[in-house]
């Protein structure tokens, strides 16, 4: 295992506080727990908050996409943990600007749980709550079992949307109706080449064979649909575009977003090889691709592996896909 | 060697593809060759063009650090290889707008003789050239022999700089002289935990042991200073920002920037630990951080490592850094 930290025990502590150090105008803690952030203006009054959350391992995902038309707060556990309710609700409090919170984030059992119990919380504090899921990987789930499908890359969408409209003044509901119809017209396949070391156990997060790939394997190394000799390029964005096509319906004259993410160890040159396909295949069926973001989004630490996400768009999803956004990770005018 | 690619030989064109397909509103090819690619208004009558270039594999350098505020054009290699002199010379008469253009790229032999070449190229055709070349790498050679030294990361302190200049119309001894002041003022050192493979030969580009590191490799697996059982963060950061301060002869009081920039395979955890420590060390020096980039700004593929950059500021430098820059892969307003 080989990591530049200091011990695994103080991994994501010193992360978060170099976080802090490097970004003191766009972050910070509302408490004592350095594990809570929110946006420097957090708690606006009359804005809709937008908490989110889940384990760490994953930058630029959670904490990446606090700021300006994007989240307001996030809650972070150890790496591929769940956060705890108390943090959850300690981010939902200081986010809170009377208009009420918005929980936005994967859907992964213990994060459900925790979530779930700060909603709790907070309806006794009298701050109004509504929880929306991200459940775009197709891997996991078929689409007869979609509301059960884990939430990975494709979240980045649904926080730019949401995001957007809390930051023009909707009301709770419409975000929260934004957040949901982005999630259920947003479809991400993954594939996998080698592993992420995780770090307080020093095991990888799956195993592969010399020269394999996993296609569909979610970003904690969870199984996915087809494991074999590593093919080209352009047979897995194949694979993967005509799935996510299928998933979502998509006929000729249809407009997307594309995320080509790279999960952490994969070049941005692989990503752009991946992204050139996809534009051919979705040119082919005279689909346009509207939007385009490449890069690492959503990682699983030092994990060699990529992901296609798309969301189908509509003139209202597009303008808030294209509003401005600003955070330490994303920045957008 | 696993990559997501369709063949070796076809690697740089379907990526430099990619990015086409993925900013066209950004990026255009003036010519046939796909490999020389401007910004999209390059050429804008009376503004100093900027061109770099140099050998694929290190994205976002260099093709991500043409935009507004950046450079205006890139001249592409194939991986860790000098672009021809004849992809020079035509980005130089893309970007040119009769304001002369500057050369800005690393010092590395293959680079030097074709932009020496592109000069001369350019001089038959009433082009004025200037050349300033990022050498920041200070563990490439002794301060004594500093003019030999390699360029890596730290020229997105250069691109940063002289591009603020050109854009807000400064003439091209200006903005060459901004350029070669942010470069003499720029140091680096890397540390190397796992090597590329490079596509085209399946060769590592440098080989360690099992729990190995090196200290001061080169962005190309070029051989460091220092090899030994790999450090804590805390130590390795000790190591480089003890040398870099040394080398920039920085004392209490004096302000600088910090680029913590990834290698291609360490998750941005990584980075935000090291730069944790290097707040600590130079806050412990009486050293002021002014502006703090962290992420992957120059890359060798897939290679595990990072490098520490530091630009000691005074007011010029640190307005031309904080000016608003828009490229596929740089936003900051």
């Amino acid at each position: 295992m080989k990591k530049i930290i200091n011990t695994p025990e103080a991994f994501v502590d010193e992360m978060i506080e170099g976080i802090l150090l490097a970004h003191p105008d766009q972050l910070r803690t509302p408490g004592d727990d350095p594990r809570v952030l929110v946006r420097a203006d957090a708690g606006a009054p009359g804005r809709v908050g937008i908490v989110t959350g889940g384990g760490s391992g994953h930058l630029p995902l959670f904490k990446g996409y606090v700021g300006t038309g994007l989240c307001s707060g996030v809650a972070i556990g150890n790496v591929f943990s769940s956060p705890s309710s108390q943090q959850v609700f300690e981010a939902t409090q200081a986010v809170d600007g009377g208009a009420g919170v918005l929980y936005l984030y994967g859907n992964y059992g213990g994060d459900v749980f925790n979530f779930d119990l700060a909603a709790d919380l907070s309806e006794l504090e009298d701050i109004t709550t509504r929880t929306v899921v991200g459940r775009d990987d197709v891997a996991s789930q078929p689409k007869e079992r979609k509301a059960d499908r884990r939430g990975v890359a494709g979240i980045f969408f649904a926080y730019k949307a949401a995001g957007a409209a809390a930051e023009r003044g909707d009301d709770l509901d419409t975000v929260a109706a934004i957040a949901e119809d982005v999630v259920e017209h947003t479809a991400t396949m993954g594939i996998g080449l080698s592993p992420t070391i995780l770090p307080t156990t020093a095991q990888p997060s799956f195993t592969l064979e010399d020269g394999e790939m996993e296609i569909g394997i979610g970003i904690h190394g969870e199984p996915g649909i087809h494991r074999g000799m590593l093919e080209t390029a352009d047979q897995i964005a194949d694979r993967i575009v005509g799935a996510l096509v299928a998933d979502l319906e998509l006929t000729a004259g249809a407009r997307v977003a594309v995320l080509v993410n790279g999960m952490g160890a994969t070049p941005l040159e692989e990503l752009y090889v991946l992204f050139r396909r996809v534009h051919q295949v979705l040119s082919g069926l005279e689909v346009t691709i509207a939007r385009s973001y490449v890069g690492e989004y959503a990682t699983s630490l030092e994990m060699a592996g990529a992901s296609i996400s798309l969301l189908a768009l509509d003139d209202a999803r597009l303008a808030l896909l294209a509003a401005p956004a600003r955070s330490p990770f994303f920045e957008e005018v």
